[in-house]
């Protein structure tokens, strides 16, 4: 029986330990291909490089495992993994571990998610990883069986049509993680402040700072599941229509 | 009475003509702040700019009318022109008019859309205009009506909580256009190849190609409003649960 292969990317570039650990949790499960890119990505939605030719170099090749990096967003490295370096489509496609939260308004920003939603959009089962702890000395060591958990899982019963899954870790050590539950997006928002600074040309500039504000009291979200020590799966979708406001708007009688 | 105050960005740039045309149709209905990237960002989607500084420079500002220039992405811009030009939310946020759709899948992309979201995010009501022809010398003559009309009824009524509008243009003379719908996004996809090529240096690379596949055979969607020559008006939401999967995927029972 061929092995599934899996297609790993993530946001935060080939060098971060959230990346090598979800390598060293998916080779038992597949043969495995690498593709990210070669810097921090973090914070690049959906962007992806349409103006501009793209470089891919491979860094390791060995029976089952093949690592590649290159100079694009994520979207572009899950891109290129199928098109160039799978050439078709793998059978999981799996992005992280990201360093920091993408749960609630964070998968909109989030570039470990865009590769998941291009992944998803091609119709590969895809799911996105974050451990919430933005260091890059975050320790992954809890993350394993949740991670091997659910990628089993999708490896076994593929994933809803149009789905893919938001994947959310605590910070916390693995004995006091409660368990996993199914959520959905939390309504919360980033309250954005810009510090006004001076270069040493006397030259003004700006740097974003900010703080997350939950605006959402439900008990049924990945911030409430967060909050109380359990993994956060929230399917997600990449149809943005508000299908609830559609009658409102009719009543509108927009003619031009 | 105060006059309202109109936030204008786009993802073309500063210099584009769709925003020039933006420009001219919403400098009756209120006092303009325009703040635009120095650069095209077309296909830049979500990306926002954390990890470096933002330069922000102003172009014109006479009596109802101030413009900006910046070194960043369209939720950059967006995000600045909130905070620091205007230095509160404004009563409209609207971007474009894109040179190329944005309708179904495209919004997952678009900088453009990413604009329009993050106004949505922070409760400003919010509209993304695009014209379905890619091209600079775009004709964008018979805009006016339509763009008029939308973003009348939106400082009139506001929007349903929670969403902001996708509006695309078809690309024909202003009479042959049969009117405004409201409709949901197609399910659609853009279907990637890479072009592989040598370099003058004799090195690889790789550039995106692709088409459109529109999956969607519904009647009441963005893309059959656009082909029957309609004004294509989406209501968008950031929430971007699979609402219907979260049952489905509690019988799998997961337990890590």
């Amino acid at each position: 029986m061929r092995r599934p292969r899996i297609l790993i990317t993530n946001d935060d570039g080939v060098n971060a330990p959230g990346l090598r650990k979800l390598i060293e949790i998916m080779r038992p499960l597949g043969e495995v291909y690498v593709v990210a890119s070669d810097r921090i990505m973090s914070g690049t939605g959906h962007a992806i490089t349409v103006r501009t030719p793209l470089r891919v170099h491979e860094l390791k090749k060995e029976k089952g495992y093949e690592e590649y990096v290159c100079d694009g967003t994520p979207v572009d490295c899950a891109k290129l993994g199928i098109e160039v370096v799978i050439g078709e489509k793998p059978d999981l496609l799996v992005s992280g571990i990201n360093h920091g939260s993408n749960a609630s308004i964070n998968v909109i920003y989030s570039g470990t998610m865009a590769a998941v939603l291009e992944g998803c959009i091609d119709g590969i089962p895809s799911v996105g990883f974050s451990l919430l702890d933005y260091s890059f000395k975050a320790d992954f060591s809890h993350c394993n069986p949740y991670v091997t958990e659910i990628a089993k899982k999708v490896l076994e019963h593929g994933l809803p049509s149009g789905t893919c899954l938001n994947v959310n870790i605590p910070a916390v050590n693995g004995e006091e993680i409660n368990g996993i539950k199914v959520c959905r997006q939390a309504r919360a928002r980033w309250i954005g402040k810009y510090d006004a600074r001076t270069d040493p040309s006397r030259r003004d500039y700006f740097w974003l700072t900010g703080h997350f504000e939950n605006q959402d009291e439900g008990d049924d979200t990945d911030q409430f599941a967060l909050e109380n020590n359990f993994v956060s799966v929230v399917p997600v979708h990449t149809d943005l229509t508000a299908h609830h406001a559609i009658s409102e708007l009719n009543n509108w009688k927009l003619n031009g």
